[in-house]
């Protein structure tokens, strides 16, 4: 956070100046998506770019539509008056069934799983946020794992929160060769050090966004133990949940009754359906009682959620599970995922295996990058990473996310060589960027 | 704001409990949608109702569907892959450029309504939560004017501010006489006397919800001019902008330059097209610096907001001019108020005749109901209408909103014999409530 001048917005010279929220004049770096998005709209006028897509495999969207069933669903649905109405500000009845129906199974045979374990919310952005507002108090500790998704910075620090950082350390040969998820590990240490008196919370990821590590059974049973010794409470966020590659995918809330009464998990239809322009998440916890909390958040900051999407992804959920959709989209993944390996492969740039996700980190380490390379003077103070990324979009064509925007300063040294890829597009549009990338050759 | 024992969640004898935001364990009264929706469901499997349908003119949702071009239109959209997938967080630029045609003709020509003078939102609700957000500081004061809709206040608080209280002062013949919206008066020495260095904004709602006043010309000029004086920022809550019955609606951002750059005006495409379920609103501001703070606040509280329905709204709207659709909705409305004034006519019960929003109410101070009628123990300690409610719930079968919800505790003698009904039903649902409502005789 850097602390600049607070700006008035009056334009007239009167005793009491309007100030804004503090939080935004204070945080006014541009985030990683605008940055990238302004830069690449630039990128494309220019010479090397001309006559030739720019290849966005920048922000985590689907280049193609949700499956034709779940549309069709949508497109009956919406003819029902009651359909277009306000939901119950918990979510439609319909809805919150079937996602019991998808769930239960997980949780075993000794829970049982009701409507009060479920709250629907407006994306799995607003669901975090609201769980945040609703059970955070001023001052309270979050926990953070680097590298973190961007939003949940802001989000902890809006509802009066505190956030304290923990390392997911990388592998140390990062550079020299492709690595594994697995192999990105948790600072145990640095974890036990920050806990204290204020802890409140911890938000976990997994599968994980940037680096496609999924935790194990083992992590998260030593994770979840951390925290009920320590009474603390687990922000599960699992949107990606379908998209793992590893043979069994964990959830945390289900390894031990204890670690299930501290848990919110929290599921995103927009991921899981190709969907992400339609703000569809849900959180699901075993702890009524904290659920009630963040369910009375939610009624406050969106009152309710998109009544014609609850309702066609109520629809669509049990066809998904009848047809396998999940399963064949992770054969999907593989194979989109071997369309951009076998690239870096032939270039022989390191990459991290995902394990889960759709997103990829590729090595450019040993790509050689001009030194006098004409950079905007917003990128000098940024991560080297952040200069890759716009030589890369200004050369080749090729949008990428810089990941040392979900490190702080201190620590960024970590990704610096790294960018992020999405995967969820089509086959084509990866081919493309497959053919495009050896072009690197000439800078190896 | 009652103060109770701050609960904790633990089940377990430990040194740190888990405190949910006490925001929200200090307030922990029912509100008054739950209260109604949970008692009406109650009431339906009473004797008296037995074999009859409920009436629900309760909440405001539509019983009909928005219109087919808006519908067709959202079918067509969705078969855009893009469409569902996230748009810009300040809104698509298709439905931008179209709320810049609808709004233009109000500003006049010597203001150009630009891309930055409009954000898209997650329904009006988050849209002024987005505003709170992205405004206040800590112990900011916000001025809320009785009776008020109940959301402003808990969107206030969890922003960090303070509200401050000014009565529309009811008509003194309200119990006796059919009265107008005009005869409510804003309270302008305790405005006056409320304003000080704290204060940082006004929140106004015109057409009123839910006393159905239009606010004069001549009242917004007052009190823009008020506003301007002392630097207050105006949040001008006009969802029901197209549904007024007054020769015109003054929109306060357009009576000065100076009004204009403190004003942030709401407006709610679930409002417009009969689609509450669709959770899409926006903010129009000549002030884009203010602007810029609401959109930061998105960003962080939704990302951004449902794709499908803004590109739909974004093709309904020009269509929607060309057939003068608002127009239309107008004539509709005024039949239907007819229909239910027709029936309060016939009963002799006075109402307040709606000069805009769909919300009409009656006044049953004649009405007699039991005083030993088995009212359940927490309406004692609530106003007299949500006694009124729950009686005619139970015995007519008609379902309403008891407005001193709208009030603090302190004024809400002021509407203790009102109930409010809505009309956004089909006319038939009316005509059948009309009815019902001669049941009423016998307890004149």
């Amino acid at each position: 956070m850097t602390v600049t001048t607070i700006k008035s917005l009056s334009t007239q010279s009167i005793k009491k100046p309007i100030l804004p929220n503090q939080y935004f004049t204070l945080n006014t770096a541009k985030d990683v998506w605008t940055l990238t998005n302004e830069a690449a709209a630039v990128a494309s006028t220019n010479a090397n770019n001309k006559g030739r897509e720019m290849l966005n495999l920048g922000q985590g969207f689907f280049s193609y539509s949700p499956p034709d069933f779940i549309l069709k669903d949508l497109q009956k649905v919406v003819e029902i008056p009651l359909v277009n109405q306000y939901s119950p500000t918990r979510g439609r009845p319909t809805l919150i069934n079937e996602l019991i129906n998808l769930y239960q199974p997980f949780y075993g045979d000794k829970v049982k799983l009701e409507k009060d374990n479920v709250t629907v919310h407006t994306g799995a952005n607003e669901a975090i946020f609201s769980c945040l507002m609703g059970l955070l108090n001023k001052c309270d500790e979050v926990i953070v794992f680097e590298p973190f998704f961007d939003q949940y910075i802001s989000n902890i620090e809006l509802a009066g929160g505190v956030v304290r950082y923990v390392p997911i350390n990388p592998p140390k040969e990062l550079n020299e060769r492709v690595t594994k998820g697995e192999e990105w590990e948790i600072d145990w240490e640095i974890l036990q050090k920050t806990i204290n008196n204020k802890t409140k919370a911890i938000i976990l990821n997994t599968p994980h966004n940037p680096i496609g590590k999924v935790f194990t059974r083992e992590e998260l049973l030593k994770l979840g133990n951390i925290c009920v010794e320590n009474n603390i409470l687990i922000i599960s966020d699992e949107v990606y949940e379908h998209l793992y590659f590893t043979p069994e995918f964990t959830r945390i809330a289900t390894l031990s009754p204890e670690i299930a009464q501290l848990t919110l998990s929290v599921g995103s239809a927009g991921k899981s359906f190709a969907a992400t322009g339609w703000r569809l998440g849900w959180v699901i916890s075993l702890n009524k009682e904290l659920l009630n909390y963040v369910a009375k958040a939610h009624t406050r900051i969106c009152f309710a959620s998109p009544s014609p999407f609850q309702e066609a992804v109520a629809k669509a959920l049990p066809q998904a599970t009848k047809i396998s959709y999940f399963k064949q989209m992770q054969q999907d993944y593989i194979r989109k995922f071997k369309i951009l390996t076998d690239a870096f492969d032939k270039l022989n740039l390191p990459y991290t295996i995902s394990e889960g996700s759709y997103f990829i980190c590729a090595n450019f380490k040993n790509v050689k990058i001009p030194n006098d390379y004409p950079f905007p003077e917003e990128l000098l103070s940024k991560g080297k990473d952040f200069r890759i990324s716009y030589w890369l979009m200004n050369e080749l064509g090729i949008v990428a996310i810089p990941p040392t925007e979900f490190y702080i300063k201190e620590h960024e040294a970590a990704a610096e060589n790294l960018l992020r890829f999405a995967v969820c597009k089509d086959d084509d549009y990866l081919e493309k960027a497959a053919e495009r990338f050896q072009l690197l050759k000439q800078y190896l």
